[in-house]
């Protein structure tokens, strides 16, 4: 039941979980990692073990690249250009999206299909319900690879812009920061009244989870572009969040959190836009 | 059908929405507002107005303070102590932790039984499901006043530290600034690539709803207090708020709302710390 030779370099927990699904899938996998000894478990169940980089790259057809950073996989990469030669790359590894970018040119240069891919799970979940994978850069690399990328989850291409996937990834791992620095903040404020930081996750879970729905409101506000909608202005905002860091700070906790959303609203209030919506922040984010 | 007389101060939005719900409850209401004229839809409606703040007091058992801030609450209240002698008064007014300690201590001095309350829902909500509305301060004054309170919507008693509800109302909006404002980082980041604000929040809202229950977790190493379960450490999370950063940057937008978070991991990292686990940052907050 073999349908076709994949190449999985890396087995950290994620290279690991992937060649464990494509495995389980019918695949015939061949795996590489620095560190020979985490090949053993995968060559029991099945798997072939290469010695070098390029034996690895030779006996597949698409190369999946997992490897701790953009360093590592242009290290482990670039000896090996030539066998990888008219294969499709499609690359896991943690980049920036112009990592992503980079190395999508780098690919060009040397006629290899590039995907740049960007994982919305953790390792336990890959191939099961909940797993999202995003792809970005070579189409024809995306057509090539997709019966094989949707045994890891859903497969979305984000488009030809090869940093689109790492981008989005990026984009939504920062506002999920930002709600732990919230419960982070939450937790502190009500440490000092001796609620425990369980009752307030309990509390911000259910708080945060009623006021998801009001991010879609934000949103229209922001793509409308008037940012006078009569929704909470600017100086109302402030004056709130004012309250917020001198709430915190009494009770002797720090603001650091909250203080530069405060400043992006004092910006915007100085420059006169104390009236408008209090999303026209995003505007002052824009730095070139 | 009246059950007792209740006075409210102020006739913003939420106080006016509180006095309907009363009145539609069948309490006696009399209102003061500072513009006379919003009291007259509440006349008109049934309730009775009263020309001054004494007056307004001395007809009612129970009083709402629904104020601009602490100094508007002041400014009225204490020229009226002696008419609030013996009676209940329930401010509502947003105030930090402190101010509601402050006007607890007065109201003590004067033999006014003081509640404060923090309200978490807006006007529209109140006396529907959803309102939830929090209580601290004397506990007499809870059991008087708690069939008029349940009116308005679910009410906790939070104990007898005045501030805590202000607290942990204060405490769960800044969990909210700082989810909102991790939209609108991802939408800026996002903009760059041709993606509306729309289609972020599409995907912001589903993965930070995917993502609310880790929250337990968080907090569960944070009450645990030893920061080694093996979770994700403050060097890993170092590195990965370092790429969000780099990501914004290189897409032409500020890093400032990631900016913090990073610096306590960085600060954790410079003490010895790198190896534990990230929540750790919350005891960096302390700051007496």
């Amino acid at each position: 039941m073999t349908k076709g030779k994949i190449t999985v370099l890396g087995l950290g927990a994620m290279g690991s979980a992937i060649t464990d699904r494509l495995r389980e899938s019918g695949y015939a996998t061949t795996v590489w990692n620095r560190t020979a000894a985490k090949t053993e478990p995968h060559v029991e169940a099945g798997s072939t073990a290469a010695d070098t980089v390029a034996g690895a790259v030779t006996a597949g057809d698409i190369i999946f690249v997992v490897l701790l950073d953009h360093a590592s996989v242009h290290e482990r990469l670039e000896p090996v250009a030539a066998e990888l030669e008219g294969k499709v790359v499609v690359n896991l590894t943690t980049t920036t999206p112009n990592e992503a970018r980079t190395t999508a040119a780098w690919a060009a240069e040397h006629g290899i299909a590039y995907l740049d891919g960007a994982i919305m799970a953790v390792p336990d979940m890959i191939g099961r319900p909940g797993s999202r994978l995003l792809y970005s850069g070579d189409e024809n690399a995306y057509a090539i690879a997709e019966s094989v990328l949707k045994t890891l989850g859903t497969a979305e291409f984000e488009g030809a812009d090869p940093g689109v996937a790492a981008l989005k990834d990026m984009a939504l791992l920062s506002a999920m920061e930002l709600m732990f620095a919230g419960l982070i903040q939450a937790a502190a404020m009500m440490r000092t009244v001796g609620v425990s930081a369980a009752d307030t996750a309990e509390e911000t879970t259910a708080w945060l989870g009623a006021m998801l729905p009001s991010l879609h409101g934000l949103a229209a506000i922001v793509d409308g572009g008037g940012y006078r909608t009569g929704g909470q202005s600017v100086d109302f905002t402030r004056a709130a969040a004012a309250s917020l860091i001198t709430a915190s700070r009494e009770q002797g906790i720090s603001a650091d959190l909250l203080e530069p959303q405060k400043k992006l609203l004092d910006e915007l209030a100085a420059i006169g836009h104390g009236a408008d919506d209090w999303p026209r922040i995003i505007e002052l984010l824009t730095i070139e």
